[in-house]
């Protein structure tokens, strides 16, 4: 499991699945191993793994393994970046509407003369 | 294309193409038809369809055919709901590491003695 730059492509689609999410969701609460990870979710270990994978490709999630146990833990930085990618276009969308606001108020006098 | 409920796993599946992240961003400066949509990628019009059937399941897009023209507009509060989500487990953890660190502090008298 190597840990990669964070790539909005393969951290959305890490974010698509539900028990992907359910592991962000962990992570966000304290670094937790494999096994801990594992523990809610009734599917094999090699999936588990798989899905953690994914998570480490994408940046949102760094593991470490010190003797036999692989901790793994969120990368707040990479979250934040999804977050703001989302985050700038629904400002931008806001602030559109703002200006419309503007216009139509700056209209409003001359409508009324 | 019907405008349906936003579901997670859609809407970051949406986000996971950099086609769809470039269709969203066009329509956070504004609604669109599309083929205004479609102008700036070197694809077919179904291709384009296809990326905007994607973004209108997952519900961070909606469209409206008046006429012969179909107008595609950006679901603020869908947005809204992706980043949230992403949002409460940054602060999560930021939360945490905000305890550890009073825990520390208040650890640090006793150490000292």
């Amino acid at each position: 499991m190597l840990n990669q730059q964070p790539n909005l492509d393969l951290m959305f689609q890490a974010l698509a699945d539900p028990t992907r999410r359910a592991m962000v969701d962990r992570l966000s609460r304290g670094p937790a191993s494999v096994s801990e990870l594992a523990k809610p979710f009734d599917m094999s270990l090699p999936a588990v793994v798989q899905h953690l994978q994914a998570l480490e490709a994408s940046g949102l999630v760094s593991s470490q393994k010190i003797g036999r146990v692989r901790t793994c833990q969120i990368e707040p930085e990479a979250l934040s970046l999804a977050e703001k990618w989302i985050n700038d276009r629904r400002t931008s969308w806001v602030r559109r509407l703002d200006r419309l606001g503007d216009l139509l108020a700056a209209e409003e006098p001359e409508t009324r003369t």
